[in-house]
């Protein structure tokens, strides 16, 4: 084979010519889940990168400390690439990145810990890439991904088990949910305010029967709403089984139940749902080990650890290939993240699950308000050029101030919950 | 999920105005197979596509009869529609040749009986919307999928048992090749010519034990060449299994010794080189049981089967991901067909064999010439817009003449073979 190319001059290129990297924080409720709670501030990091002919183009991802040096790094080897040579740049992130003897940031708290290094650092570079191939040819992104095959893209409501507020502050908006009342509290306010479709209920807090009563709870209050239950791997396959059992005819699927492709392979043989991932299939080397043991029925895609928006169009062709249903996973994220999420979604014929998002919960954002909103539980698909959104200078600068000024350099679900509760242990499975 | 898009008019949009399919014959040497041998002239269809602003692109595929008449059904569906809009092509295509009751016109004289209907209708379009949508922003079509990665694409020598001439013609430039010293002549004149740094050749005419003998003299005569042999699956395991022995060490890879997924199984698990197909596996429903039964190690890609250049990239990300190699297949094909394999193949990464082409065999065109060059065995690629081709509209005509005149319809390897020999029987396996 002859050599890789290194320049983009000779074409109408968009060579890049300067990259930034930005970690913000943003104010975020105290969410429960199997390893702790959120802190007061979840991280992300904006990247921005510009052109030679003046074009500019965002996205987003985890903030931890060593994804921050990695993203640095990665960024460096980007100046002088062409915004279309996406292959180029993913190959120059990985080689940079297999250079570095950083470990761990990978931004989930734990609950993913073997996603692809590269893929996970590729992508924020490449939905920038994307949105400036979009503005460039005056297409939404959508357009680079085969076309939009919906106008809008469905979400979930996700719940989540939540104190009313954060130790020493005043509570927030939302209030406590503990219990099966709670719960259907705040799944009542999210469908009146959003007209969600779906419930997604973030479980592995409580005991399993106490989550069984809340997804009754939401069944009866919701009798034609699709319910998932998502305890984080947090049951043992004889309780996923005991689970399993109770929910028959409930739940639309039972997301991670219980840890591994070998256990999630022994709950599947008998549960009657499909049973999805986003802790046991989080990387390309995963895929084959979960067919093989016939382990999952539904894969939950994440552009920013499947290595953006075209590799992830490649998981949803391989989850058609080979008979597995395709839904979408959220971390607490930002409006870039949603811009791009809603493109990849309404260009991939077979995600036929409405999507997770964390967007009810956050209360501030770096990109200017309008471009995204939702209708009927949906976000219709932005038309412009790119992605759709602005970055608010003022709004970025404001939450990489509380970033520099918050303290949290790392997500630390586990810690947080320790400093409130010292007995608590991140156990998995703990029932 | 809302409903799909029906048309792109308020964007920047490129709406199909004009579909043309236009069948041609170009002159083809008798060159020996397992099914027959290959009649005076190959056939192809030419497709053009047209958009309201002004720009056309183009495909090339099979023109059998019944192709033919899926490819006019699918033409009249995509007026109206975005050229960016992929997806929605797929789709409407999808549903229009469900309807059609036609049967068989596959192209490829029966050795690939069951690859998708839908990917071989939409392919030819699918490269002409590419060829459109670089046209409109000014690129190649490899920038179209994710960018290339080499910047010439290596093909292999494909060579051929051949007759000296067909029955009654004078005998062609190429002469006979019926036994080792024959294909060593023409390995020479062709690497002599084109500077190819691998050879393969097309096996299944005669007794594996000439085939073997042939290989070796290969072997001998161009000791550092990569050589592969494809008999299109005509031996039974236990001879694929004796002649794998005695070419040890000797090919790089085996294709298609034996049919079917099971039979290439059993072959695969004595057999010390990878195994290649594209004949058990030439559709995304082979894949699984593919993977699940080991049945090969080298899967050949042919975006003509494969549902165009976007779908070949889908397979190759397949392959990478479940640990297949990638080669590249090819039937007797034009310009056109050269143009989107190397914008394929250049954009590929793990495509890290050389590509199969029928090139040097084929002396009339319908593109313009000077496009596309052989260098060292390989293409470079084309940089400019588009694929980088342009139709000779004279030589377009002639061929389609030509396509009127020579009374071909179908591909009949089986049958013209028998015209000669009354006596040639198409059985599989053969030895």
């Amino acid at each position: 084979m002859s050599a890789t190319r290194s320049t983009a001059a000779s074409r109408s290129s968009q060579t890049i010519t300067d990259v930034r990297v930005t970690p913000v924080a943003f104010a975020d409720p105290p969410l429960l889940n199997t390893v702790g709670v959120h802190q007061p501030y979840a991280l992300r990091a904006i990247v921005q990168v510009h052109t030679e002919r003046g074009l500019a183009g965002v996205g987003e991802t985890y903030a931890d400390t060593a994804h921050l040096i990695r993203l640095e790094a990665a960024a460096r080897e980007l100046i002088g690439l062409d915004a279309f040579a996406l292959n180029q740049v993913r190959a120059v992130i990985d080689e940079r990145v297999s250079q570095l003897t950083v470990t761990g940031g990978d931004g989930v708290a734990g609950m993913i810990t073997t996603a692809s290094t590269t893929d996970r650092v590729f992508s924020p570079f490449e939905v920038a890439c994307l949105d400036i191939q979009g503005k460039a040819i005056g297409r939404p992104v959508s357009d680079l991904l085969g076309g939009a095959v919906r106008d809008s893209v469905p979400f979930s409501a996700y719940l989540f088990y939540k104190w009313a507020a954060h130790p020493g502050a005043v509570e927030d908006d939302w209030g406590e949910a503990l219990d099966p009342a709670g719960l259907v509290r705040q799944a009542r306010r999210m469908l009146d305010e959003y007209g969600f479709t779906a419930i997604k209920l973030k479980g592995g807090v409580f005991h399993p029967d106490e989550e069984i009563a809340a997804i009754k709870a939401l069944r009866a209050e919701f009798p034609d709403v699709p319910l998932r239950l998502d305890p984080n791997a947090a049951w043992t396959v004889d309780t996923s089984l005991r689970v399993a059992a109770e929910l028959e005819g409930v739940v639309e699927y039972l997301e991670d139940p219980t840890p591994g492709l070998d256990g999630m392979a022994e709950v599947a043989t008998e549960a009657k749902m499909p049973l999805a991932t986003n802790m046991c299939v989080v990387a390309f080397g995963h895929l084959k080990p979960a067919v093989v043991k016939d382990s999952v029925s539904v894969v939950l895609s994440d552009h920013h650890y499947w290595g953006g928006l075209q590799r992830s169009r490649l998981l949803g062709g391989i989850c058609e290939t080979f008979g597995l249903g395709l839904s979408m996973h959220s971390n607490s994220h930002l409006g870039i993240s949603l811009a791009a999420m809603v493109h990849l979604a309404a260009a991939t014929p077979n995600l036929t699950y409405a999507c997770d998002t964390h967007w009810p919960w956050k209360t501030e954002d770096v990109v200017k308000p309008g471009a995204l909103r939702f209708e009927g539980g949906a976000v219709p698909v932005p038309t412009g050029p790119g992605l759709g959104v602005e970055i608010d200078d003022d709004a970025l600068a404001e939450l990489h101030k509380q970033y520099l000024d918050c303290g949290i350099r790392d997500r630390d679900d586990t810690g947080y919950m320790k400093s409130v509760d010292p007995t608590f242990e991140n156990t998995a499975p703990r029932w």
